[in-house]
């Protein structure tokens, strides 16, 4: 019996915050980030090949990268990728990629789940989504992933949680912004936020109709390709029209407006490795506290740095406390942890000016 | 009338303190530190040549960068070309010079300079060596220049001036160790201090009848090769006899125990570019105080900071006060200028753990 379970990876982020690492032609989800000889995308391909035959794999990325998934997932059939011809946010994205199953398989359900997160126990992470399958599967419910807080992250959006349906599985009370860091603090203490994950799962159809009832516009653009998705002819219709649509996020579009949101607690060793920060707190440390990727490193009185470095590279460093040095061969960037927040900015001026030479 | 004029330009240096930026297959004088197109052994060349004729011109180097010296003074030829087959300092590399030539040219007088020296004004330049030549020709004498000190450094030798015997030319007293900077600061008030610039001028049977009375043993071994300085036979003399020599200094060798030993007092703004301090030093600074070496910048909060790279590297910096930033490709250096008579010990532990791979 051919399974209705689909996964929806989304692959089109530029990986700013990781720049000069992480470049326009080839982001962070395309990098092998661990040192594991697996990209992050790769990563998210194996750990959902238990739950989703391959064949219900759908890919969603900018077109430019499209080679890139070609090399990194050669296993994915080239109608199963789903190449965007403009970055306009996930909800547009979730929509093409729900419409496209639908068509497909009107009985379908679907994890949604980005490319560049890091997952580390991936028993429970299997454990989880299954249980998630069920439930989506079995009302018309959009469930979120919502990790549970191990520390005061100022980092994350927060989901606080309300009435328990079933074991693990509660709706949603709201959706919160990114807290400050006596907020976290109570967060974390109340026991009633949890991490957004931003991983989804739904039926198909169920997403479909979230989208017509909240975001109408999008469905109108969308509706117009019926009898397109999952045709030879889908490709130009998107072509057409995909640009067309609003950026926007499916958290605005939908998740903070709906009313059948539930949120499934979970505790699988996840980071989102959004920042810097991030990816140095979840990498092994050597004795002088300091993380390596992908570099040769000889450090003198240098702690708490991360060396983000193209192999074959030898690092040599005197006093620095973390610090973040990243080279990328032709751009090398050294920067304080604590001001990574800034790095965006710094991207900006150096389009402004170099155009786009060092992105 | 064929000028008895000659210059010797030291250049074997492997310019380690400036590791990783000078390395040893391309040592600091074989760059260019300073931007101009022209490396400072070509700045070398091209300062002595309103002096000496360019056939009176000899390089004395390793044998590994024959074929740098061809690429960068092309005008010279293979025969004032001598190429030593160990370094063995500076003594065995001038009295080698000082045999080769006076076997030309027994009437021989001879500048030695180093290769990798900063000299900004170059008439004054040229006044003082013909002063120089001058003064050694009518006299057997060694003379040395001594530069007019212009702050309390510390990281140079000094001489201590005696009688004047010419108008700008004295005796030497003594010849003093680097100084702490309370002492330097002593013999910069006294006026009677001028920096040792490692710059000679002698005629070529002056500094052989001292190398004679001061350095026999060196001596006995050159003159075994009498009659083949200066003819086909020389290659091969060197080949089996230079190794044998003891490495030592000029100045130990000599300078410091000859009584004939002079100073010319000059000022024509010189720096021997022996650190990263001292390039900085010398460098045209932007207006947050930083200096760079071939590439673009882009600084927050950034100032005081050096960074040589090679060209076409964009050094993205935040936070970062009083560091030198040395990318070699392959090598990157970040280390505070305070610290940076840690490199050599830097190199070396980098030998210890990778062998000549990043030397």
């Amino acid at each position: 019996m051919a399974s209705h379970r689909y996964c929806v990876i989304m692959c089109g982020g530029v990986g700013s915050r990781f720049w000069p690492y992480s470049r326009e032609n080839r982001p962070k989800q395309f990098i092998d980030f661990l040192g594991t000889g697996r990209s992050l995308l790769q990563m998210s391909y194996d750990r959902i090949l238990p739950i989703v035959p391959k064949e219900n794999i759908v890919v969603v990325t900018n077109e430019k990268y499209a080679h890139l998934i070609r090399e990194q997932l050669p296993d994915i059939s080239p109608s199963n990728i789903l190449l965007e011809p403009a970055r306009r946010n996930t909800a547009p994205c979730i929509a093409w990629a729900a419409y496209h199953i639908a068509a497909l398989d009107p009985e379908a359900s679907m994890i949604v789940t980005p490319s560049d997160h890091l997952i580390t126990n991936e028993n429970v992470f299997t454990e989880c989504v299954v249980r998630g399958f069920d439930f989506v599967e079995s009302h018309d419910a959009l469930l979120t992933l919502g990790i549970t807080p191990v520390r005061p992250e100022t980092g994350y959006g927060y989901i606080q949680i309300g009435q328990e349906v079933e074991p693990g599985i509660l709706k949603v009370k709201t959706f919160t912004e990114k807290p400050n860091l006596e907020l976290a603090k109570v967060f974390l203490e109340s026991g009633e936020f949890f991490w957004n994950s931003g991983i989804f799962l739904w039926k198909a159809s169920s997403i479909i109709e979230a989208l017509h009832r909240y975001d109408s516009d999008l469905t109108a653009l969308f509706d117009k390709g019926k009898g397109c998705f999952g045709t030879p002819a889908e490709t130009d219709f998107i072509e057409n029209n995909f640009p067309s649509c609003p950026a926007n996020s499916i958290d605005y579009a939908v998740m903070e407006k709906a009313d059948n949101v539930y949120v499934e607690c979970v505790s699988f060793g996840w980071n989102d490795l959004g920042t810097w920060s991030a990816l140095y707190d979840n990498s092994p440390k050597n004795r002088d506290a300091n993380v390596t990727q992908n570099c040769q490193i000889l450090t003198y009185e240098s702690t708490g740095n991360i060396f983000a470095v193209r192999e074959d590279k030898l690092v040599v460093v005197h006093g620095l406390k973390d610090y973040i040095v990243a080279d990328a061969g032709d751009v090398l960037l050294v920067c304080p942890k604590s001001e990574e927040q800034r790095i965006k900015q710094m991207v900006n001026d150096v389009k402004l000016a170099y155009e786009d030479k060092y992105l």
